[in-house]
Parts: structure tokens; sequence; C-alpha cells
């Protein structure tokens, strides 16, 4: 079998057979298929797609390229959440508590972010103590204790996923379906939980603009995992804006901890929210609507916030910053941006301020920056609020006031005003199970 | 400019500007920009394509990636053949003489082979003595003493095809109109001869195969070196069936003798003579029906096999062995193909039987192969004829018994017989201007 032969192969619009797919991961993971052959397969697969069964062999493949978890002594029980990334994204951390306060066990490897803000991991790491790295059996029994674990990817999940996604970065072929599907899908299989629900965004802050592309991409994951033994919904959630008020990591924590304790009442809550039930449901194999009312009341009677402080000082972080969040990681400087103009906010685009919080120390431009916990963005204005000259849009939080001046730059440009406030738009789209 | 943005243009169907093409050949020629980038851009060019306007700059920027030659001193009389390749083609051993006799100045960098059988250069080393390898002094004073110089590809000329052709040879890019145009015109370009003419093969036996293919890749070709400021003209010529009797090294010299000799009228006679004619209409701006008679009587009259064994001896090479072909070497073992079957030939596989040639020790299979100049194939019976139970097909040449089974096993699935000869087909297809 040569490598070429099966590039040609695929740029014919020919399947591949799972001999080749398999050939092409295990001899890209090994080493012994240089990166050049496999971004010219990218790019085929990027014009000529997979078909489903196609899909299934790679997501399967690249899966078993390195380690998987056995976490079957949880039983049907084990829940896991993925999105597909956006900016102001904490519910990881909202909802992981609730679904253990509900019998879930929530374990996840949560990835760094690399552009504009931190990953889960990162924001977890703002938190005094927290410990990313737990061995294997650190990483079980965390999580039989408290039914959470969440910790950083370990060095030999999905290899093939690791060096194929930082090649496609690079060569511009990242935006395929079945690559995106097997990317995600793979890891999520060798990280082992049967329950799996999804959080695709679409919109000028996602990376599917449109909900047409990621209701595709969506049904294709689903589709995929099912096929692979897991249960798994997707939620199909707008990011046109940021989700929430905060942008960076420890500022992120502190939003998520008022959410989790009922205080904060909006976009950011209803998507954790609307998460979390999907996730209960599964596992308790309950209809939404009465996992939502048991999401609800864990919020509502404390359960929730309970859970995660139990968690968070199982993994060694310092319990006390969630109680009194003024603990956290807190910026020397806050630099309030001023409207020049009166009229209402329309827009608010999630990309730009994204690169502003980036600017500001709360994301990696390259995979050797350091994050600055404390750096970030609290918008004080959102769309559809009306906004008079002189009023602060938001406030910028950094260690560095030489990058003020750019960031705010950015702002100015993300903040969209107009005569009239925006139409309102959906913000959990579509529900796919 | 960042290398993943040129690639996801291309790939969204946009055109590339100067610029970015410039920025991609310079990058990649220097080592900046790695080959997973490069052949992801390949793929994306193979199936978006380029407009005349980007293949005109990549065909320059390409040229102009080393060293290129100054012909200035020849005026408008340089001319230059390239051939697409194909099983049996010594058309340039043939051509060049007679060019050289009319009045042109024939200036070749010509290639080993790869693959089935030799290169010109290969060819033109079984004539005992003969130097490939001259210094571009040399060369220039060669072609001025004979109106002939051929050597091997010299280091630094096109190092951007160079590197990007064998990049596409192992990634299934090599077969987009716009990278073959330019990979080949950039050559021509950087060889420095004012009059070019394409022997562009159609069939089963050459890369295009079919004619349509071909035309296309041949006015494309045309339209690119015009726009360089080049006289370019295209014979698209058949290549089912191998060109001619013989096939490999030596025995295609000593084939050539008999063409340019006037002692062989047949299918490659003609495509040689076609090819000559153009030339010469080039050179003297003359029109190719009256350039096609000068090029007959300089054959009839001998005073191209003159020139050919003055060009052979000013590179070095023993002229007798022109005039005595039995000089040249010579196989110690000879071996008949006899028929099994009474019936009329419909076909030779020409790919097969250049792939039999190869086993007998005519090409490489890899770079590092040693070619045995006397090894090959001499066709004795050809499409058309009538053939008896216990007749020669043809004759194995080679100094290795044990490749014999293994090529006579490929010649036997090279011919094919039926009950009627084949339909005739068209030799030279067409010729574009």
């Amino acid at each position: 079998m040569r490598m070429s032969d099966i590039i040609q192969k695929k740029r014919d619009g020919l399947p591949l057979s799972d001999r080749e797919i398999k050939f092409f991961i295990d001899g890209y993971t090994s080493g012994e298929i240089p990166d050049y052959q496999a971004s010219a397969l990218c790019m085929a697969i990027y014009f000529r797609g997979m078909s489903d069964a196609e899909t299934v062999t790679l997501t399967k493949c690249m899966a078993n390229s390195g380690d998987t978890l056995d976490l079957s002594r949880f039983g049907d029980l084990t829940s896991d959440k993925h999105s597909t990334g956006g900016v102001g994204d904490k519910t990881t951390l909202v909802v992981a508590p609730i679904v253990a306060s509900l019998g879930g066990y929530v374990t996840k490897m949560s990835g760094r972010g690399l552009g504009h803000t931190g990953g889960t991991a990162d924001k977890l790491e703002s938190i005094p103590g927290y410990r990313l790295s737990l061995s294997e059996d650190e990483f079980i029994k965390t999580a039989e204790k408290t039914g959470i674990a969440v910790i950083s990817q370990t060095g030999n999940l999905t290899p093939a996923d690791k060096k194929l996604y930082a090649l496609r970065d690079v060569t511009a072929t990242i935006e395929s379906i079945p690559l995106l599907t097997s990317s995600i899908m793979s890891k999520k299989l060798a990280a082992g939980a049967k329950n799996i629900v999804l959080d695709v965004k679409y919109g000028s802050g996602a990376f599917m603009k449109t909900a047409e592309d990621a209701g595709i991409l969506a049904e294709t994951m689903v589709k995929i995992g099912k096929s692979c033994g897991r249960n798994v919904t997707a939620v199909l959630t707008n990011m046109d804006i940021p989700l929430g008020s905060n942008i960076g990591n420890a500022l992120e924590v502190k939003e998520a901890v008022r959410v989790i304790q009922g205080k904060q009442n909006d976009e950011l809550s209803e998507v954790c929210f609307t998460l979390a039930a999907e996730m209960v449901s599964q596992v308790r194999k309950i209809p939404s609507e009465e996992a939502r009312t048991l999401v609800t009341d864990s919020v509502s009677n404390g359960s929730a916030f309970e859970k995660m402080k139990e968690w968070i000082a199982a993994q060694g972080g310092d319990a006390n910053c969630l109680s009194n969040t003024d603990l956290l990681p807190s910026a020397p400087l806050k630099h309030p941006v001023i409207s020049d103009k009166t009229n209402y906010i329309t827009g608010t685009d999630a990309q730009l301020i994204g690169h502003a919080a980036m600017i500001l120390g709360a994301g990696r431009a390259s995979k050797e920056d350091v994050i600055d916990p404390s750096a970030g963005i609290v918008m004080n204005k959102k769309p559809g609020d009306f906004v008079k000259e002189g009023d602060i849009i938001c406030t910028l939080h950094t260690s560095s006031p030489e990058n003020i001046p750019a960031a705010e730059a950015e702002i100015r440009k993300a903040v969209i005003f107009g005569d009239k406030p925006p139409e309102p738009r959906p913000l959990i789209y579509k529900i796919i199970k």
C-alpha cells in the first residue's frame, strides 16, 4: 500500500477502505508517513468529503492511536461535554458540578486555549492550587469520590489527532466536516464517557459561521458518535457575541460562580442549564424537561455550588476562592472603555473582543506564551442596551498598560451602534439527538 | 503574509496575487515554507486551477528561482524542444542535428529518466565518451561551433521546480494543468532558447490519456510561453504504442541513426520530421511546409547525419559508433519472445513495454539505480501485423537472465491480439501555434 495512491484515490473522489484509513493513521502517528502527504490528503478530503462509513473508521482509528480511558466501573453514568469553542465560554465550570450533583460522573480532559482566550484548563488553573495533572489512578479516584474530575489532556491520548490538528491548522484544512468530526469525536471516544453532549457554536465568533453549517457538523458528530456506541446529543448555540459578561480566565471563574449560585440570569445561564439538562437526561434516562427541573433545583438549593467547591478542593484548588471570588487573581490595572456615542448597541463582535482579551494577556498567540490569569474584559454593556456618551462600555483588566491602546482599539471596532435595538436572535437554535 | 492564508485563498477559489505567488516560490525554494504547506497548496490548485495570469506569474517565478542561461549571442536562432515523455522517444537525437544543419542553435538540458526507460541524457550516455556535464562556457562554445549542445540538467536551474516536482510526485498533485505548465515552461524559460517546440504526447503510454486533455495542456503551455516572450509551438502526438521499434538506451541511439540516415520510414520518422519542421519554421521564419522540405533534404543529402557525428564528437563521444552502430554497447543476452497465437496484433501497451524494458535494466525504478546502456527491447512486430504461432514478437536485450521471465510476462500482457487489424489512428493529432 502506498500513501500516494491513497491520496490519489481520495483526490479522484473514491471512498477509502478501512485498511487504507488505518494505514494512513498508523503510519502518520508513527512518523512513517510524512506531513506533506498527510496535508495533501487532508486537502483532498476537504474537497471530496468522506462517507459516514469512512468517517467512523477514521474516528475509531484516531481514538485508538494512543491510550484510551476505561471508565467501565462507572457503568452508564459517565458524562462528557465538548464545546466547539467560543469567546467567554465557561459552561464546563457550571455544568460539571450540576450534573455531578444529580448523579452523573463528569470526567473530562480539557484543552488549553490557543487563540483569543484560554481553554477550560487555563480557567481552572487560575484557581490557586488547582491541579490539572493527575495520574490515571488519581483521576479515577477523584471522579469516584466527587463525581467530577477535570484534567488537562494527557500525553498519549489520540496522538494522531494532536499531530493532524496541528498540521491542519497551518494548511487551511481545518474546516472539513469529516476531519472536524473525527478530531472531536476521537478524543471523546478515547476519553471513555458513555454519554456525550456537544455544544456546537455558530455565529461570527464561532468556527462555523452559520447555523446551517453548524447543523451539518452537529448531525455528523451525533451520527458518528452513535455508530461508535455512545449516546450523543448536540446543542446548537449562538456565538455572535461573547457568552456572558466576563472574558478572561479568573474573570470567567468568577462569573461561573455567580451562575451556579443562581445569581445571574442571562444567555450564559440559559446555555449552561440547557447543556446540563441534556447531560442529566442522558445519564438518568429521563426527558429533557424533567431533567431541566432537576437542574434548576440543584442550582437554587445550593447543591450544585457545594459540588463545585467539593470538586475544586478535591483537585487541590482553594475552594475559599469560590465562596469569596475576590480571592481569585485580580489585575492591577482596570481601564474603562468609554462610549463616544449615544445610541443602541446592536452587536459586539465576539472574535474581536476575544482578540482584545488576548492582547491584554488572557490568551496565547503562540504555544509558548504564558497566560496572565487575571487579565481579561468585563462587558458592562451588551447588544440591545442603550448607551450614552460617557458610559462605560467595558472594563479592561491587565498587568500590561502598554497593551491597553491596542486592546481598546479592537473593542471600538467590535462594538457596533445603531438607531434601533437589534432583532432578537435564537440562542439555542436546535437540539439534535 | 502567511502561507496558510495563501493556501486558504486558493482553497476558496480566489486568485492569488503576483506577490503571493512570489512569496510562495521564494519561500519554498529557500526552505522557509515547509513541504507540508506546499503540498496542501498544490492540492488546492489541483482542485481550483489557476488563471492564465496566475500561471504566467508562477512560471516566471519558478524560472527565476535559480540560474538562467543567457543565449542572446545567438539572436533569434536558438531552438529548444521538450517532450512530455513516452516510451521509445528518441526524437531529440534525430531532430537536434537536422535543425542545426539548417541554421538553428539547439541548446538543450535533458533529463535523466525515472520510470520505464532512460531520458535523453541516458541515451546519449550510452555513446562511449559522450560528456553530459559541460561548464557553461563549454556549453556555449560547443553550441557556437556545431550548432548543438545537449547536456544534463545543471545544479541550479529552476530549483523551485526540482523541489516542487519531487513533492508533487508523492502527493498525487502531478496532473494539474497550471502546475504541469509552470514546471515545463519554467525550465524552458530558464534554459534561454527563443524558440520552443513542445511534443505533447497523449494515449495509453503517455501522461495525458486523451487527446483532449493533452490539447488543453498544450494550449496552456503555448499561451503561457508566448506571454513570457517566447515563440512556442506544440505538436500533439500519439503514444498508445511505443515510438519506433527500439526501447532502451543504446538500442534507441541505433534506431535514431537509421532515421537520420533516411533508412527508416515509419511513425518515428514522421514524428521526428514534423517536430524538426516546426523548429526550422520558427528559426527561419518560414511556413511549416517549406521547412519540411528542407528537413527531408537535409536527411537525404546526408548533412543531418554529418551534423550528428560532428555534435557527438564535439561533446567527446565516439562518432565511429554512429557510422558503425555495432560498436555501441550490446547486451550479452538476446531472448526472443515467441508468439503462442496466430492473429492480428491490435495493440502494444506502451506503459507495460516500458516497464518490461525497465525490468531488463534500461530504466531506473529509483534514483539510485544504475542503467544498463545495452538493455532494452526490439519490437519485431507492431500493431496491424499478422503474426503466426512461433513468430518472434520482440527480442529482449539484457545482461540479467534472471529478469527475463518477469519482462516476458509484461510483454505478453502488453501485446493484444484480435481478429481484425486495428483502426488506423492519427499519429499527429494537432499542431498548436
